[in-house]
């Protein structure tokens, strides 16, 4: 039997979740419903990389399967797991950061609603980069929290600067700044010396100052600086989404401050009971596949070389500097002013699949579209051909 | 190199993160600590099932784990899983569900993450039973939304009734009201008519009614109903958890209210981008695994007749009535009138770990404590005659 039907109409959705949709994701479900129609699809929207995870990752998690004790862990994460990430940042940065502030999360994503909830009130006004991550913008103000949008542009190198954050500082008063280097959408890198400026300006202002890191390791022409090596009391995002090729298994870290460590524990207590346990196990042995991530890497190198080559040829030769990441950010202002329309044609006429620029930006995404190289060199290619097609129709 | 230490003490964690902690998960920690220091622990502390998860989800996660394609999927599960928990809905409960309404979460945890925030704005008033899963009461703090505890006791068959609820919007508006039946900490269900009448009080003020059905499936006099058999807008919380032995794997579902799947949905996309998917492809073949999962059902019944019939005999026969779940909510009052130093000395003395039942009821819960029964039944054995020897001692 089905319920009977309501008559009236019951109460309304909260206002706090008329968030933005994430247009990447509605990008990704035509595009699989392309596909599942019959349709071919060169996917170049999706923020994930082509290869999966690495052997050893794989084989942690099947020993750890058979096994088949997965049952909850302690809040903040499996104790040798927040082990190996201290470890990593004395290997890879030469940074000493002590395991007890190190916290595993489900995902960057539960780095974000643990680390914002800790630290800000609703309320509270937080700088973040346009063009940036959407989910930010979103989780923030489903927090009541207030993202207060820094428009970055070639003169202050696509980045967050000191200056700009004391500016808007003066303007009203912030609780924090979050940046992200290399970014997203933009694969645009902060200098070693901006982002130390960036986290001094904050220490000197009192504000707490946030770093997303999840796309380090991907970077072409020197490696990034994480925070800390300047700041040991910034707030660290990160994850095994990106270099560690794994996504859907929803794990990622933060390294926080002492005094942060314990809010957190309390809330995750109650937000997440605990990561997911097979994913933990699986992320530890990642820090072992290097050689493996390193010639995924290789192909990203490669990718990038061919779209930095060949997008110029076919007029589509504006975009924001490639330092890292897996994204070309490309502004299409010579052939629409609608880059939301011009996606869905792109993905109806030709075939690829690739994210508008407003989700980044709501004012001047309208000129932009992000692809992702992160799939193979034949599906880049395979893009270049089919786009060059499209636009000279 | 290590950072150097600031001088300035940086700003404060929020005062919203000021939330309780979770104490069965610091009793854990600390039964945790004695065991890695060599002394035994009787563990009857954690609300999660003593089995693995059947040998059906076991093996679907090792063929996806083989095939290798751990990627994120549609933010609202992957359609094959939402399918199959609607279909359940039909096996289980003769009730039609659609697909569409059927929302696949990272655990039940995700789930009041996200219908919380979809439902409520800041300064919205949300009615929860005392003694209660403290998890509401946090979340919902830390969302900025006010958890209206109604005190449960033995007139109310220790469960929400209509007229209490009435008696709470009469005094303050609610925007809300929040059930479970079967119970955490009490294991107390309430009857059919009792929870249709909630239903119905929450339709004629219009209010949001979520029933937490975690429990459903542990059930030892009388299957549980769902709240959606009387009211089609009920937004229903449930997680494999619990019956489908699945807790470190995280993954769990809501059924809603057609107009809030939408704002879900756009709040999943920033909030978690998806679910973990070796879970959610493990969790679809967790409905093939009756047999197995009525066999460890039965385990729980013994141990609950055994600590049914032996409790009284040790002078701990104050409980409330232990309907399902996996829980014994025992009065220890002629005890103690500090039941966190109790459970301490329980651990310390007997090596048994029970969580102290101020995380369920912050007023009373210094003289209750919950016992869980998840376990072997040579734990429980082994819990009674430790337990016996210290109230003795």
């Amino acid at each position: 039997m089905s319920a009977p039907r309501l008559l009236t109409p019951g109460p309304a959705p909260s206002r706090r979740s008329d968030v933005a949709p994430f247009m990447a994701m509605d990008v990704l479900a035509a595009a699989n419903a392309r596909e599942q129609a019959g349709g071919e699809v060169v996917h170049m929207e999706v923020g994930q990389p082509g290869a999966p995870a690495p052997r050893a990752v794989i084989e942690a998690a099947s020993r750890a399967l058979a096994l088949g004790r997965i049952g909850y862990t302690e809040a903040l994460g499996v104790p040798s797991l927040r082990e190996r990430i201290a470890r990593h940042y004395r290997d890879a940065y030469g940074v000493g950061v002590p395991a007890e502030r190190v916290v595993v999360t489900t995902g960057s994503s539960g780095g974000f609603i643990l680390g914002f909830l800790a630290m800000f009130d609703a309320g509270d006004r937080v700088a973040i980069a346009t063009p940036g991550y959407p989910a930010y913008r979103n989780i923030l103000k489903a927090f009541g929290v207030e993202p207060v949008e820094i428009e970055c542009d070639a003169a202050s190198g696509w980045v967050l600067t000191a200056a700009a954050i004391e500016r808007a500082h003066a303007e009203r008063p912030l609780k924090g700044v979050l940046a992200m280097s290399p970014g997203n959408p933009t694969g645009t890198m902060m200098s070693r010396d901006a982002l130390a400026a960036l986290g001094a300006a904050c220490k000197r202002l009192g504000l707490w100052f946030i770093s997303d890191e999840i796309y380090h390791g991907l970077t072409y022409e020197r490696p990034a600086d994480t925070a800390l090596a300047f700041d040991d009391e910034a707030v660290i995002i990160n994850s095994f989404s990106k270099y560690y090729c794994m996504t859907g298994w929803r794990v990622g870290w933060m390294v926080v401050p002492e005094r942060l460590a314990r809010p957190i524990e309390r809330l995750a207590q109650s937000l997440f009971i605990s990561v997911p346990y097979l994913s933990q196990v699986a992320a530890e042995a990642a820090f072992d596949a290097t050689s493996e991530l390193e010639a995924i890497k290789a192909g990203y190198a490669a990718n990038r070389a061919l779209l930095l080559d060949e997008l110029p040829r076919i007029g589509l030769g504006d975009f924001l500097p490639v330092d890292g990441a897996f994204y070309v950010y490309v502004d299409v202002g010579r052939h629409t002013n609608d880059s939301m329309a011009f996606c869905r044609r792109l993905l109806d006429e030709a075939g690829v699949a690739a994210t508008p620029g407003l989700d980044f930006d709501t004012a001047r995404g309208s000129r932009f579209m992000r692809l992702s190289f992160a799939g193979s060199e034949a599906d880049c290619r395979d893009a270049v051909r089919r786009l060059g097609t499209f636009l000279r129709g």
